[in-house]
């Protein structure tokens, strides 16, 4: 495959800010763009016109682009509800598929995203995008070269105020405003699971037993709502929302390490995903880039500790993979600070080489059920929730696989 | 009361510390030393005389210091098995009781606590230093004043290194040394869970509801020993410690608002206790001693936040309680930065001006029992606990009471 031929299915503004950055690989082209509404269908098309002079297929119905026999690959961001049934469409379509993240609405979902997966083989790549993070990947990194021992613990969060953009937009047509005012759930999972579950070897060796959720009521947004009674969209004013502000979700796994992870959208704060590993020779932490081992200066006060370790992980730093070093300010522009562009350039280059890809099906399936796990776990007073094995014990022989290739440390 | 005559029960690390303290005190007399070691008590003996040239009886039993006529009041800092026993012998002695923190062991305990003081009603403060430490004081104060908006979300840690301590010391006394071997639980909630409970009013207007408990396995005990094998007491060679290295816990409050306690103590790691207050409007972080109001700039950068927002909460500092606003260089080098001085100096007082006990048995026995509730949770996956009501209902009628008073905001 010289060129990959792309279908972008959901064209919100995460699919926008993707579609730029296929738009500048010149080995993708961009053949279709779907979205329920014709405007951002129009917005797309323009885009990858004035960027490329490519003049893609546009339609609302996304079945319409599976079909199409020039489309040899399929990004999915629509609303997190039509995850699933495109993707397993895509899959018997025989597409290759690259599905944005999010949760699950039910267990059966991802059951099904495997079998379909299972059906026919095609090119699957779940795009967590937090993997490809140059903190997350230093981190794993230096767990790789064992400086950390034992992994016992990791934990990380999906910290980001996100009251203004589930309350605004275009007439309230983010599905993020739908879930906040139905549901009470880890929503959101998959940015710090992903990184904490590669590094743990889960479906790899490893596996995720159990978990239990709690929530704390929902105060956050009809506080903010409250507080803009004049300029908000008035159909929110006195609405009850279902969301808990902040939700954990404590997980267990099979060899015997856990891992917490934290929702916090509608309170205000600053953004953060907390990233830690914690082994029995050293940790990780990503609020202060900071790396500390058994035995180093320790300090009562934090201010002190933070000023001393921030940034002592860059010590590391040659051993990050390839595409880090290499990276392009166009990159470290591109979206997110270049995690986008890497995860973007890698999915391109194993559909190309036909690889393996690195977050497959069963990464997918067991990190987006967390969403409906909590949700019961959550209905249930924190009631633990068997976390399902898609690999069908397959957990126990296949290798570990991380997304990139580390390098070697190297002494400054 | 002019002098306060104090026993002390149990003469290990922290009782030596405190004890300094109180004989720094014009108004306390040391009058009886006690613990289950000779040399312990000898070495009390030794204390109060070279200080202040008292010359307390000293005994191995502890008994024989509740029925002395002279001891107003003791002081328990016992091993954790012993906190419950000797508490409940000195109420029924009608002693005034300070009880040093630890956790429960079964929740009968608990209630045995509170019967005995219902019975007698003598003085009885738990000696949670964390609630008078200056950070979760600032903390309070500003929640106080309505500046983060309604709390939704309170979390801390005890995290703490204590591998020497618990493999290490006098020929293995450490109580902690018997319980990392033979329990797996939150074994030492209160560090935490005490300035949380003040803050959301837990027995005065909230209570907690019920718990979740999770624990990794134990690693890094094990790891430690292995080593230094050289060096370490030859009887931990090999042994297996029964304590999760990281124990997190999940709390539902009445009013619902959750907590997140975590127990972090034998992983390489420096001391933080990592209090944070999550509130509508704004939060506290004790790891940057940050506060963050609803409107701030956002960083997406975490070393930059915390360049920016770190100290900010000492803008604040005019509303700390006197004891604070007077500490003086004694009571800061005195132990722990200040806060067993004041806590100290807090007991005595209002013991001598008969004053209610702002951390009382109800407080006690709830912070309590999250251990042993803690355990049983994690013995069972962690399935949910309900959390006793101690007050009978009364918490719905007590009004809120801080353990010190705060002052008015001042600009600077």
């Amino acid at each position: 495959m010289e060129k990959v031929r792309v279908g972008i299915i959901g064209f919100g503004c995460r699919a926008y800010g993707m579609t730029e950055i296929l738009l500048g690989f010149d080995d993708v082209e961009i053949v279709a763009i779907c979205d329920k509404y014709e405007d951002r269908c129009e917005n797309g098309r323009k885009l990858a016109q004035d960027k490329r002079g490519f003049n893609p297929f546009t339609t609302t119905n996304y079945k319409e682009v599976l079909s199409m026999d020039n489309v040899d690959a399929v990004y999915i961001a629509a609303d997190w509800e039509m995850h699933f049934p495109i993707a397993i469409d895509a899959l018997k379509a025989k597409k290759a598929v690259a599905l944005e993240v999010g949760g699950a609405y039910c267990v059966q979902d991802c059951y099904d995203l495997v079998s379909a997966w299972e059906e026919t083989k095609a090119p699957f790549m779940f795009m967590e995008n937090c993997c490809y993070n140059r903190d997350e990947l230093l981190a794993t990194a230096i767990a790789r070269k064992g400086l950390f021992g034992r992994i016992v613990h990791c934990s990380g969060a999906y910290s980001h105020d996100l009251r203004g953009e589930v309350t605004g937009g275009e007439e309230n047509r983010h599905y993020r405003l739908r879930n906040y005012l139905s549901r009470n759930c880890e929503n959101y999972p998959t940015h710090e699971l992903g990184p904490m579950a590669k590094i743990l070897n889960i479906n790899r060796g490893n596996r995720m037993v159990s978990l239990v959720s709690m929530a704390t009521g929902s105060f956050g947004m009809e506080q903010y709502v409250e507080d803009r009674r004049d300029t908000i969209n008035p159909h929110l004013i006195g609405v009850d929302f279902a969301q808990g502000d902040i939700v954990h979700t404590l997980i267990k796994c099979e060899n015997g390490e856990t891992m917490m992870l934290k929702l916090d959208t509608s309170l205000p704060r600053s953004y953060s995903r907390e990233f830690q590993v914690r082994g029995t020779k050293g940790l990780y932490e990503q609020e202060v880039n900071a790396v500390y081992f058994d035995g180093q200066p320790e300090y009562w006060s934090r201010v002190e500790y933070n000023e001393k370790y921030k940034n002592s992980a860059e010590k590391y730093k040659s051993m990050l993979p390839n595409a880090w070093q290499e990276i392009t300010q166009e990159a470290l522009d591109a979206g997110h600070g270049g995690m986008d562009y890497v995860e973007l350039r890698e999915f391109i280059d194993r559909l190309k080489d036909g690889r393996e890809m690195a977050i497959d099906v069963y990464d997918a399936a067991s990190w987006m059920v967390i969403t409906c796990l909590s949700e019961e776990s959550i209905k249930e007073g924190g009631a633990p929730k068997e976390i399902p094995d898609f690999t069908n014990g397959e957990w126990k022989n296949r290798p570990s696989l991380d997304v990139l290739d580390f390098n070697e440390y190297v002494e400054e």
